[in-house]
Formats: C-alpha cells, structure tokens, sequence
C-alpha cells in the first residue's frame, strides 16, 4: 500500500497560519510525524492562499529539511507545478493531471523531464463523470498519453474521484467498479488511488467509512491512498485487506512492521 | 445484510455443557442477546455431541420458547436435519448442502418439503476446491439442481467456503472473486454467505481479520455471513458497506438503526 499523507494543506488552518507566516514548524511537525506513521509521500498543497510559485516552493523546501519522504506536489497550477518541482528530490508524485487536452499537454511533460509520477484525475473538460464507461474512458486517456511520451503505467497513478457518500451515495459503488477496469489497462497495471478523506465529507461516522470505503477500494484494485496516515486504525485496516488480497506475506506481527 | 448468529454450537464450552446437561439457559441467553444484536437468523449446531436428533430437537425447542427469530439448522447429518426441521417455525434456513449428489439428493427436497432455504457449501465428492473455477462450477451445480426442484435463487446462500488466512492465505482472494462472479448466476442473484470466523482462525488479530474480510466480501456480492454479531464493530462496519455498495439509503444515524 503507497500511503499520501495529506496534513501538509492549506485546507488545515494551523498549515495555512504557517504559510502565511512563513513558521516552519506546524510544516516540519507534520512531516515528521506522517513519515513515522509510514507515509510513503507527503502531499504538499498551497491551495488558494497565494499564487506565487515561491510560497510553494518554500513548503517543499521546508519539508525536505525535516524528512527524506518524498513529495507529493498538489498544485492544479501548471505554473507552480514546474517551479516547485525543480526542487524536489528524485521520485516525486505530481498531483495532478485530468484527462483534459490542455492539462495532459501542460502536466505530462513536466513529469517526464522530471521522472516523476503523476496522479491522474479522471475528470475532462466537461467536469467529473458520473458513469463507470466514462471514467474508464477518462482514464484510458490518460494513460495512453502518458505512455506516448514513454511513462511507463506504473509511473500512472489512476484517481476514479470519490464523492461524498452523503450527497452522492450511488457514485461509491460505481467507482470502485471503475478502479476494477483500470486493473485490465496494462500487466502490471497503473497504480489506483483516491483522495481518502472525501468519501465520508460531512458524515457523521467519518473515520468508520474512510476506514471501510479503503478495504472496499484495496478490493477492487486500489494501491495507494492520499489519506490521514495518523488514523491507526485506517493504516491496520488498510495492511489486513492487503493481506487478503495476498500482497504482503502473513505474520501474526503483520501490524507492527 | 443477513446476520447468522454463530453462538449457539455446541464447539463453545457453555453451549455443550448445557447440552450434556439439557440446561436451556445457556442456549436462550444466547438466543436472546443475538437476537437483540440484530441476527435475522440463529445458527444451531449440536456438533459432534450426539448423533440423536432428539438433542437437536431440544436446542431447537429451547431456543424458540426464547425468542422468534428464525432457525439455521446446522448439522452435517440429514437424518438430524429431517426430525429438526419439524419442529423448526417457517423461514428455516439449512446449513447445508454440498455439490455432493448424494448430499444434494438428501438436503434438498427436504428444503422443498419444508420451504426452507438453504446454505449450498460449494465443496463436493472431492472436497474443497482451491480453484475459482471449481468453486463457480460447484456452485452452479447446487443452484441449477435447487432450481430443477422448483426453488427459486434467493433461497439459496452459496458458500464458497472461506479459509484461515494465517495457513492458506492465497485463497482469500479467490473466494472474494468466486463470489463476484456468483453475482451472475441470476438476477437477482443467489445470497452469498460465509462461516467468517474461519478467515482469521488461529491469527492474532481475529477481530480485525474478521472484520477486513466481511467488508471485502460485501465489496464483492456477500450479502450474509455466519458471524459473531455480539461484535459491534463488526457489524458497523457491514452496514457501513452496505451503504457505500448503495443497499441500504444513507442517514447521518445509520448506525443507529
């Protein structure tokens, strides 16, 4: 399982308070933190609080003093993207593309100039789709570009979106049927990953249906989250459907690894 | 989701001295705080106590002067099974047949006698299958069989029989796509049912094996398991499948219910 830690947000206010008074700390904190929990990459995202590539290119830099985990640069600016990403150590993740034209053209060639992956949004130019067939189209696209220029899949990582079970309860089980399709793409496939947290968006059981939306998501292929990777809970759930699914080797300690 | 109450069997302590000892309480505690966790049926099992119907015919008398939920009458002898289910209130369910001819030939027209549904273990004359394959076509032969005698798919709960994770780890996955594609079989499809508790037999972590798998196995068509559903945790998170698979309509107390 590739775990995205997602605490280094604007979204957070003490994340926001920080950028906006340049204090390293809360950054640092997080990163430390997520990474002993085992985040494989930590997200980075400056959202709206400015758009001047050099607030992000001073997270990232402020990241990489703390920890060795590499980054994962969360801009939809292409802008900002091909700044901060000149910083980046080796095996950076960009978040993201869409499978709109004008993204695909602004986005892919940043990651392979830079050997990074690239998580790739099934939306388009008319918005996110609500049907499996089209979100497999979506994603198909993006794939096939990213191979024209000679990314390999698994350098791919496929993002189904997940919507809030409250508001849109019928799109769950059309994306997870989705994620099962991007498994037929390629042998080995792309990776499979979804923004965790969204699915339980305004529930009052938040945790429960992260947490079991994720085993639902490792069953249909999914191998990679952007998630809370502080949640125990959520991480020892996520490394039992694994076991299941035969990926990692049984041991009675397989939790404490 | 159907819940079988796994308790009353007599592979538990209290449940066999009680039988040995024609003591009803053990049998109507259970039968009532099952009942009231929400089983929709109790499983009864006399195990290999005593090869007399009469003792089942106890449980089972003793068990509904406790409570009306309905009876899953476990027992792997169909002369058993043919005194028991005398006595047993409509809406019986088997457990259960094999692919075995000679089992399908004993078990099944006593569900047609009795209406009852029944649990269709897909294992045969050779035993339990290891593959997907095998398992489908076992399965198929229980349903097309249960059809030919008149009954119709949503009687029958296929069991594509789950194994200990900790010792054939490998098979958790193919029982989860067996399942799925016992979802084709007919619309509606046939239940699909499991005896959970087996997954996480002699692992440390039972309770979160436990529930890992049930969410995996709703992910993939399960809509039943034979289960400990004094397990709170693991029923929430079964409901919390159930939402995300769109079964049942979501409210912010669905836990609650």
């Amino acid at each position: 399982m590739i775990f995205v830690g997602e605490r280094i947000n604007t979204g957070f206010k003490d994340i926001k308070q920080a950028v906006l008074d340049k204090n390293p700390r809360p950054l640092q904190d997080w990163a430390r933190k997520q990474s002993e929990a085992g985040a494989n990459f930590l997200d980075v995202n400056l959202g709206a609080v400015s758009s001047n590539p050099a607030d992000m290119c001073w997270m990232i830099e402020t990241v990489q003093k703390a920890v060795d985990t590499a980054i994962c640069v969360d801009t939809n600016k292409p802008a900002i993207l091909a700044e901060a990403i000149k910083l980046c150590r080796p095996g950076t993740l960009i978040n993201s593309t869409t499978a709109a034209e004008e993204k695909l053209q602004a986005v892919l060639p940043i990651a392979v100039e830079h050997e990074a992956s690239v998580i790739g949004l099934v939306m388009d130019e008319s918005g996110t789709p609500k049907s499996v067939e089209q979100r497999v189209e979506n994603a198909g696209k993006i794939l096939a570009k990213a191979m024209e220029l000679g990314m390999e899949p698994q350098r791919i990582f496929l993002d189904p979106i997940v919507m809030p079970l409250k508001f849109m309860q019928d799109q769950a089980r059309l994306i997870l049927e989705a994620a099962r399709q991007f498994q037929l793409f390629s042998d080995p496939p792309p990776h499979t990953i979804c923004g965790l947290s969204n699915v339980a968006s305004g529930s009052a059981h938040g945790e429960l249906i992260n947490r079991t939306f994720l085993v639902m998501a490792i069953a249909n292929g999914f191998d990679a989250a952007i998630c809370n990777v502080m949640d125990t809970e959520l991480v020892n759930a996520a490394r039992t459907a694994e076991l299941v699914m035969d990926r990692e080797i049984y041991a009675d300690s397989y939790l404490r690894k």
